[in-house]
């Protein structure tokens, strides 16, 4: 584990898993609105929304996204994590109220390049809501160590 | 166009761009890590962000990431679209005060799917801060004739 209790590259193995769950609420939904500027209809106006296939309001897909985003920066690898990639497929909407809880997996590890790929998955009960991987450098022990050896300063690569 | 002022698949070519950009702010920040868990220190603790090699907070990559979202809800196609894939390559950091212009340009149109693929480019200034693709299903104004024709209601599918 790294300074900030995160996963060193050298801690990870394939099939290592982790999940954060979060409840989408309509005050999430509102402010993220306001961050994001997506004021779409669907989101906002509950009138509108009624009269569409959804039957009402529906939260925005990368506000279920950013849960994949705490999965990685408070678990797994954690703190230490540098975002690298991330591929996201909508599957099916999330209602406010609902608890997306986003699973990440180790499915590959690139030991050279400090990467690690990892599965990602969001689900409400047992529906996926969204799935797709994500790429992310690592903090690594054997680099601090070799770092400290040649007496360097090393400031943490920290997303 | 459609009833609520986005394009239809039959309006889009390819070459078609439009621009989204909003300035992420302190108060953006912090409402994102409400909103998606993320509370790693490098976006909320400025003490922490300084011993990084990024000396100082950053945003969140998925808050940066959320303007191609409203790129794509509010202006191309803009409203009726219904968001299916995104892939994100996070190439620089986003700082508080920084405007992130996120750009979407239609690359390929799958008529008969009624899908179109998007390039996304986040910028600031003059750096690519994110880039990526975004997979798109569109409103169409021939289903809704044909829809009309045989006097079926029609609820939009709207994301």
């Amino acid at each position: 584990m790294n300074d900030s209790n995160g996963y060193d590259i050298e801690d990870l193995k394939v099939g290592m898993t982790a999940t954060f769950a979060k409840t989408v609420t309509e005050a999430d939904i509102v402010m993220f609105a306001g961050v994001s500027g997506d004021v779409n209809a669907i989101h906002i106006n509950e009138e509108y929304a009624q009269t569409t296939q959804f039957g009402g309001r529906i939260a925005h897909g990368m506000l279920s996204a950013s849960v994949i985003s705490a999965a990685i920066a408070t678990q797994l690898p954690g703190p230490g994590s540098v975002y690298m990639k991330q591929s996201l497929n909508f599957r099916a909407p999330v209602r406010p109220g609902d608890t997306v809880h986003a699973t990440v997996r180790v499915s590959e590890i690139f030991m050279d390049k400090r990467r690690v790929l990892l599965e990602t998955v969001c689900r409400v009960r047992d529906t996926v809501v969204i799935d797709g991987e994500a790429l992310i450098y690592a903090t690594s022990s054997a680099a601090r160590a070799k770092a400290a050896a040649k007496n360097v300063t090393t400031a943490p690569s920290v997303v």
